[in-house]
């Protein structure tokens, strides 16, 4: 059986090689030169290189970096990859002493490395997005903090809360998510480096340095695992994903609260799409953008976790540059839906005279009443409960509100008491009053405004922590770009 | 409340309606013009519109169609999409008589129209592709059809078979792959247009005349559902995914048989990345590549099936542009698959040598042996059993061959069963040999030569059945468009 | 390295052999008894075992059957799984013959097929469940033909149409769902016995009367394939995974109707839950319920179909009894949602002062009132379109309904037509009227009486002929156990 | 509209509510009870209930617990659920003061209490069993650091190094898993009760209280949250999700390394089904359990994760009883596995035959000799891996192992570096041994000795403060209990 053929079969330079090539020059040639740098100032510092070797090769990285235009590249097949284009740049250049840059090390290394180092950018710019979100929230928690809505159960109308209160219980999601996400980008903190092929090297590297000049925290430990695990890959995913997922539940209180016949939500003008002959339908689509981006967004994460499921734990190319970047895709829905989220969150109001409407035609206080009697009249439950039932069914017989049921509430205490209450029908009318059913749930967690203002206090405590430690990432990467700049530029001045 | 907001919310505009304008360029520009000129011509012909009206209509259209160059426009806000921006265009050109094309019909059911027309374009290409990679398969089974290889089960090896038999399995799923495909297609040949905007049009309109002239089987008949009802993406997609999970697995094996262990597939050096240092170690990473091109397919596919999980049934936008695009990606990396295992199965090969060790090694004839003793020596089921086993158990401690084990045989059979057999050595040779083992299942659907031969026939005139089908919908397209260029030539004509 | 060790190690015992060994008990003895009867049949008719063997095997497969209590068995580790306890008691009572009823079969056709008897069971009860859903819907659709409701598209009232149109939208997804679930259903037909291990037998058995004896429509032909290819299951479980997505979709717009304050569909008091403090609140739960099991068995069909990505094509495990039973869960929580569903669509009702207050406030007919006096008062477009918008503004500005707004009409006609209109002010009334606007949109698929007669004409001869496939099926396997059972009973009364 | 229907329709009643009250009697029961006894002890300790009342509720709520024997009742219909069921039997000892154990709580915050009670106690459990894997796996490492094996990559032989090393890149991967469930479990530490529906109670509850009786860390704060966020379910399912892909991947290498051509690691008899007939057919399917077991438990928590899809944030069912039992389901079949490969670990052993037999075959040292080379020879890199090449190439073609090709090897350095190598046969033997490969990797992570055992001192570390964090957790639990039956107890003493 002879073989005559050639790699590569124009099939696969097509469907594979061609793509590839596309994919590293839009996302990974920038992290593949800062790794050929790292590499080479460490190979310099331990040893492995001499000064001498390490200069030529600097200057030939930095002559090939002036010479190329990456975007204007095209695939020829000539080379199977940017990376071997580049060492073929290096040999070009410094004939044998341009395979030198590649000792003690590996494009498996180096990939899972420029891999964690593009999803690192993505995850940071979006945990910003998500905690920008976070922040637009509880300012509106704020200046919310007393406006009245109908709370919803089962999609019917149950209780008088507040926006404030109801956008808190969002905003303790939206911090856990980031709180998720946070532990998940600690994923992507481990460099690879140094693993090489799968075993380290035999050289002397120093695989701690490398990881300083690129910016994580620490190498990775198991050099085998360096290039076999994906677990920062599914341990991001997953995260983003649960961000969208619960997001996607608040848009769909929105969608409703927004409808025509709740109307709860006033969505503005500069978010509504109109027809010009039916001036009342006002379309608040964003809503329903927001919603699909969401789910298309959770669907790109499912796609790469599932992506994953039974390859073997050491091969790699199911990890890789061409999932790498379908994965990427969800970090750009993701991020319109935080970004039109936020806004519109910010942009929209409730509507009073919709929630005075709804909460007086569902009633939504009559439990308060009840409790009112047991804890200011003295009653059993039993006997709260069933004057409290029988003033409902009153006026609601009537279509009147509750507060207008004062003599219905006076008949059937004297039916049930056997007594005429002490409540009389000031006290009554503030007793159903949606505003005083608030303010009596002053509990840890209530809407009440003493209770929502130490609880935002503490979300703003941890929205800060937060902020802060995102920030300390981007101050880690700005030095060890610094740090590697210099350290690079040492390699020719001495 | 006063609100003096201006639509579009320029966030709104950057995060969702400068992005699907850019979609709309890309994907539907083409079908929303088609859906005009048939729109105009139906409108004449119904008498809905004047003779001079639709001809200036016509014009206008025309007109538009030369000015504009659709990829370099940019999204602006002026319009809220690429719909408006057209009506623009003609009310600019014909005043008042430029909304007249808009009568009776409505963006909603133009919508569902120009998705269905785009996404039959995609998958009847991928259908095509599916075919092919069916008659490259079955190509290589009746080039194959006597080629030996180790049959697998539970990863370990069991039986002698052919190659193509082998093939022929995984064509059986491929077949019932592509009619599934088929039938999905038939789910895109309904045409929404004459649903208007939920519920027809008070005007005569002829719904079966603008599916004929866009090239659809007919109309979609309840106009709710038409906007509505979104089976025809789910049940596409669903089609699609299971071809891809189903591929993925054949895939599997080839990683298996190539692996440098088993070797039972030799992959040409133009598929095979190497090492320059390790000659011998040739990695097929094509292979790797299908895997996980493969799964990242299946899950678009999810994705956008997942996207429609728990949306209201008459809200839309959740299976309109911006999903059904998100969608075209999954077209994309699965087509890729098609056309690259077309030409990996077809390149590769079996190598004999390999198959015949690991035959040696594992003894995979023996159970024949028992069978054969039954058949010819008349011995029970267990004596038969028996004799093989220990004639295994012989030749694999001598880390033999079963052709080898005739004394061995002998000596079992003598011992359990009392006798001399019949069988010689030269019979006993035949017996445990491969060919004899395969030849001896000539039953349906085994690999015997002339059960593989009768099943090859079935599979290929079911293949053209589906190019067939294939073809009679390409043919359709061509002749609609043909027929609504015509008629919409008259329209200027007369 | 002496291997002392014995099978079965007692955790792989308890956490595999002993579930699976439940599992067979509870979901495969039948059908693997009914396999070793036709099998036993089979043997008998083509002369590959004798008459008297047979009568001896088939006397001590009754008597098995009697003697054994299949619910009241317990694992014991004894025998690997149910399978070889059969064979045990087999070779107990006939010694060495006990094995004969194996000959030319294995664990691995045997496997499939009663995997698929079982499965086609399910899937054919799931189907009647399901036509008896689209029965009621038709039904209901026709009760409820004329009944008018606000149809809505993005969440916001749109037009008037009729109860019964939009179920027909409904039933026409069901219905091609039904068609999806009768093809995959199509998928069961097809009986890997013979098959056996791998290749088929070098015995005469006769694969095309297995399969009549144990009602399928004919062999799968590939005996490879037979063992290895899983579509019947994925297809499948495609299929209702559609079903579920699908329906929940119609649950969601269910939730909206029925909340409190758009209160289209009443919800009878058997299917809501109430409140004894709040008597208005009434949560209709079983809307949700039917929204979360259509969910959960969604997500169970995805588990099932994944559970085969990146599998071997040629192992068999992962298809086999543990994920086979993992899978029969779907059925559960999907039929429950059907006969929920159907009993809940069934029982609600449209609140006719709710559509008609919805409908005033929103405007709804106003697109008809244009379309009007384009064709009744020969107005362009455009101006047409600005009467009617000038008209909704007047009315909705005065809270009033569209058919208290002739004054406002007329003077917004004399406005911009420069003359009074034609239509007087009983005239507008009709042309403004939700019934009119209906009763216009006569074209096909449109919610007027004829078109949506002649539309449920073709729905209920679609779902007979569902129902006849159905019924064909039910009859099929009742014939074959007659044709088993008499042949059985044949072989002993010789 | 005279609605005459009673609740519970039949048909609601079998296919949701009898369903339910299943579950509650299997998972809940007891939860509730201990949240009954906590609730009742808060409420006299805040003075809300006084101690009379107190003590005679909790006699009724002892008498009920020694009347009932939960397991033996069945549903009928008579009260909605499982907790009006027990609110009867109070009413039935009680008469009013029966309901008054409800005061200031209800049924939402009583749920998602007791689902998370539930779930914690699974979650912990799987902790566990994750953690036992881990010590498992540490425990091979620690005894297999030296053993040698084949390392792939793309499925091809590739470098040595040890079975230890490899299981520490397995190790990595599941302490962080751990780490990401021990975050997950601390997601269900805080408590909801004192929502009680949703805005918190007048009355002066202790929220700190009940979490602390009912073993949580606190309570929830946001009242609304409490019953509306679903995040505790997914992020623990998704954290779950992530153990079995993961876990997943690993098996896959398993299922490699036990095929009968690589062989590289032995299954004991104890895991192996065999065939009599084929003595050498050993199929290791507890690897294929494995695998779909980690498949259904990864799909399974998909199920519950997606379920929570596009629902409203503040409706409930969704997140209940029957979506939570579901789920249940993840535990037991990832259960399994995890117990199940602690012992198939455990059990198998490397065959350093077939380890050797394949490495000389693949030539897997032939990169250290030509670091050595660079390092010892002061060859550039060009020309050592010329020279090794040429060896490579050389031992290969007469199919002998690289430690034979020292001849070729001298020939090579003596054409190429134009001298005669330092290099001797002994060293030349050393430099390509297997076991030197190994020791020079030296480096942080490499599978050198002293690097792993370094290693296994940090996993061993980290390992014990998951263990410590999973015990305190117990700890905590049991000390709630005995509170609250301490407190409780005291409610009748005094």
């Amino acid at each position: 059986m002879t073989d005559t053929s050639k790699f590569p079969d124009p099939v696969y330079r097509d469907t594979v090689l061609a793509p590839l090539f596309e994919g590293v020059k839009t996302h990974f040639a920038g992290h593949m030169d800062a790794i050929n740098r790292a590499h080479l100032v460490m190979l310099l510092e331990t040893g492995i290189l001499s000064p001498e070797d390490g200069a030529r090769i600097a200057d030939a990285l930095r002559a090939i970096a002036d010479d190329t235009d990456i975007a204007a590249l095209t695939y020829t097949g000539e080379h199977e990859d940017y990376f071997f284009l580049v060492e073929a740049e290096l040999r070009d250049r410094l004939g044998d002493l341009g395979g030198a840059l590649h000792t003690a090390r590996s494009r498996n290394d180096m990939d899972h490395t420029l891999f964690k180092m593009e999803l690192r950018r993505r995850a940071e710019g979006l945990q910003n997005q998500l905690l920008t979100l976070a922040e637009a929230v509880a300012a509106k928690a704020r200046a919310e903090a007393e406006t009245l809505i109908v709370a919803y159960t089962h999609g019917q109308p149950a209780q008088p809360t507040t926006f404030g209160h109801y956008l808190c219980a969002a905003l303790e999601v939206i911090l856990r998510d980031a709180a998720r996400l946070d532990a998940a980008i600690d994923g992507l903190e481990h460099c690879p480096m140094g693993a090489a092929a799968i075993t380290t090297s035999g050289f002397p590297i120093d695989r701690a340095r490398m990881a300083d000049l690129l910016g994580f925290d620490g190498p990775l430990v198991n050099s085998y695992g360096c290039i076999a695990s994906v677990d920062y890959v599914t341990g991001l995913y997953s995260a983003v994903k649960l961000v969208f997922v619960h997001l996607g539940r608040v848009i769909q209180d929105m969608a409703f609260w927004s409808s025509f016949e709740v109307g709860q939500l006033y969505v503005p003008n500069s978010l509504v799409q109109i027809s010009s002959i039916m001036p009342q339908k006002r379309n608040p689509v964003p809503i329903e953008h927001m919603r699909h981006l969401a789910s298309v967004t959770a669907g790109r994460c499912d796609m790469v976790v599932n992506t994953m499921h039974n390859t073997p734990f050491t091969d790699m190319n199911d990890s890789e540059g061409e999932v790498q970047q379908a994965g990427y895709a969800a970090f750009g829905s993701g991020g319109r839906v935080l970004e039109l989220l936020a806004t519109f969150l910010s942009s929209c109001s409730i509507r009073a005279d919709r929630v005075a409407a709804n909460m007086d035609a569902a009633c939504v206080t009559i439990t308060e009443l009840a409790d009112t009697l047991v804890r200011d009249e003295g009653l059993s439950f039993r006997q709260a409960h069933e004057i409290a039932a029988a003033t409902a069914r009153a006026v609601i017989a009537r279509h009147a509100p509750l507060r207008e049921g004062f003599s219905a509430f006076r008949e059937a205490f004297a039916d049930l008491a056997g007594h005429a209450p002490d409540l009389e029908e000031a006290g009554f009318r503030i007793a159903v009053a949606p505003e005083t059913f608030v303010a009596r749930r002053n509990r840890t967690g209530g809407p009440a405004p003493a209770a929502l203002q130490s609880a935002l206090a503490d979300y703003t405590e941890t929205l800060a922590g937060l902020r802060a430690a995102a920030q300390s990432r981007t101050t880690r990467r700005r030095e060890a770009t610094t740090r590697l700049d210099d350290a690079f530029a040492a390699l020719t001045e001495t």
